[in-house]
């Protein structure tokens, strides 16, 4: 029973990178050594780079400062945020795996309601491989999982499904809200387990959080930018939402799905609020004209890759967005350059011409 | 305790009809009798109209035999299928409450994970009185539920909703499954508990089952038509699908909402998979034609009712879909016939000339 749960997680054992953004020593991986172990993590260290941060052992990790990253990227290296957690997409530029599952260190093991320990990890790698269904609405929620199908009036011609991009896990315990949300509702926990996961629509956009979500790498990595963030921004807390969006744009156009739902991770404790309103109020605003154009967002037909469809995307920013604020024009430009990394860093057949950081 | 988890049905007793149709005796009320009892039960009674229906005592009931039908509508009665269960959508036309719930006889009070009785009609008032949010994707579900609410990165603008006209419950046990599934899979019982209520995004359609279906009257009402199927026509079990593609665009167009999700009845029995094969087949390719056509339907600006919305897609069907098959030709002639039928039975303000069907 148990090797067979076990037995999706095993097969991309060499094919997934657990990436990890992080500011402290990392005893969180002691609760997650039983699912974890077995994988490479990619640790990003925000902030100080004399810091130094300790990693359990036993476990099998390269480990990227700020210095790390301005040596290799050199001047690329502006498009990695400081000081903010959308440092950890400089762990999905280096990974050279088709698979990355990334997680924040304050992301604890949640139980399921009969108490059994979720194997998150597992779950996100079950939904990545399973197709989704962004085209039309299964009430029975994922048709691919056992004791589940399609259901009447399911059009025959679309239940094969497309290649899934992203899988976008939930929280138990303390919620992913806003600080205003926070604030009103300081005490507010989310205990409801919802034992579901779904693709969101062709045409729908959602809020992605980037504290339990996996991705196809081989798909959607150049497009997983998570934005200019933290030190020398106007913004933060945005950076997850900014590469949710501008994702769920090119996999509709690249014709990829998107789910979201199972699994839970225990998410241990809230930001502080009023930090966290500083960091937003900018993002609370704007994101009222950045929904209506990402909503908006049409992509030419000769856009065939990720990165044409990120530099598409780049120049409407720029172009529209950049009457919002001059950040759009900064954030645009990263854009570019963050392709241009990601390109750098990921010649096809050249993997071995991969730079290495303090790789253990 | 009791007390306040009725209070929002005790609430609408009087502003809401429940709709049965059925050829037998209606035995199955006895296990909804605490919670159907308060409301007004409309019976439509398919096939033989000689044929005596029992209804167990100490329910208030009006029913409607063929008969009935055809003497309250004259030559539009045509629009009303005969033995097929489209035929509840003449409960619909003769409702003089502001909501509709519509239930079939083999479905049975199911219960929730812990063992208590769910009261799905209590919960479909809840959904339908709560907003919906068709135009961003909430990833914890109903944002308007008790210790939930909008997360992080969702606009505030939209944060109010717009009014619920639909709210579509699911089924424990025997899954809403098309022939070929049920041939493949005979034993398959959908046994997974979803604790969610969500709304199904504008622009993406969604297969409407007709089983366990509430939904705003005032609203949506003309244009629940469950369409011709059954006796004489090509096509049987494509009523409820046919009356939710179209509920769906004219709700999109509307900016009105439709949920998914709890409450779940107890779908006692499979309906017979080679029958339903005959009733099915033509829809099943011929919902390969009508899914792109709802897709791509746009309504003018000026369609400002739901009737003229419906007079509107009327002739888009007759347009396209007659194309594929005349019997779309007649469909389209019937959906004119339901408007008119609508509009001269729920004449403003003349609701005391609602003509009685055998109303005890």
């Amino acid at each position: 029973m148990a090797e067979t749960s076990a037995s999706p997680t095993l097969l991309l054992k060499d094919e997934l990178d657990i990436v990890i953004p992080t500011i402290r020593n990392l005893d969180f991986l002691e609760m997650w050594r039983p699912f974890f172990q077995p994988y490479h993590l990619i640790i990003v260290q925000d902030g100080d780079p004399s810091k130094i941060i300790k990693v359990p052992g036993g476990f099998d990790y390269e480990l990227y400062n700020r210095n790390d990253i301005n040596r290799i990227l050199g001047p690329k290296a502006s498009c990695i945020s400081f000081k903010d957690s959308a440092c950890r997409c400089f762990g999905y530029l280096v990974s050279k795996k088709k698979y990355i599952f990334t997680i924040d260190d304050d992301c604890f093991v949640a139980k399921d309601p009969s108490g059994k320990e979720i194997n998150a990890l597992q779950q996100h790698i079950k939904n990545l491989l399973a197709p989704s269904t962004p085209f039309f609405f299964n009430t029975l929620y994922d048709p691919y999982r056992e004791g589940t199908d399609f259901v009447r009036g399911y059009p025959f011609s679309l239940r094969e499904g497309v290649p899934t991009a992203v899988s976008h896990g939930l929280w138990l315990n303390i919620p992913d809200y806003d600080a205003p949300t926070q604030l009103v509702k300081p005490l507010e926990k989310n205990t409801r387990f919802v034992d579901a996961v779904m693709t969101i629509p062709k045409g729908t956009l959602f809020p992605m959080c980037g504290m339990n979500l996996a991705f196809n790498r081989e798909l959607i990595g150049p497009a997983m930018y998570f934005g200019l963030m933290g030190d020398g921004q106007p913004i933060g807390r945005y950076d997850d939402m900014w590469a949710g969006w501008c994702t769920k744009v090119i996999c509709d156009h690249m014709g990829w799905g998107v789910k979201t739902g199972l699994p839970y991770i225990w998410h241990s404790k809230a930001s502080n609020p009023f930090v966290n309103l500083k960091k937003e109020y900018k993002g609370i605003y704007w994101q009222e004209e950045l929904i209506p154009f990402f909503q908006s967002a049409i992509l030419p037909k000769d856009c065939t890759t990720v990165q044409k469809c990120y530099i598409e995307l780049s120049k409407q920013v720029r172009a529209k967005l950049g009457k919002v604020d001059e950040y759009f024009i900064k954030l645009a430009d990263a854009m570019v350059t963050w392709v241009e990394a990601w390109d750098e860093l990921n010649q096809t057949g050249k993997s071995s011409e991969v730079p290495n950081g303090a790789a253990k």
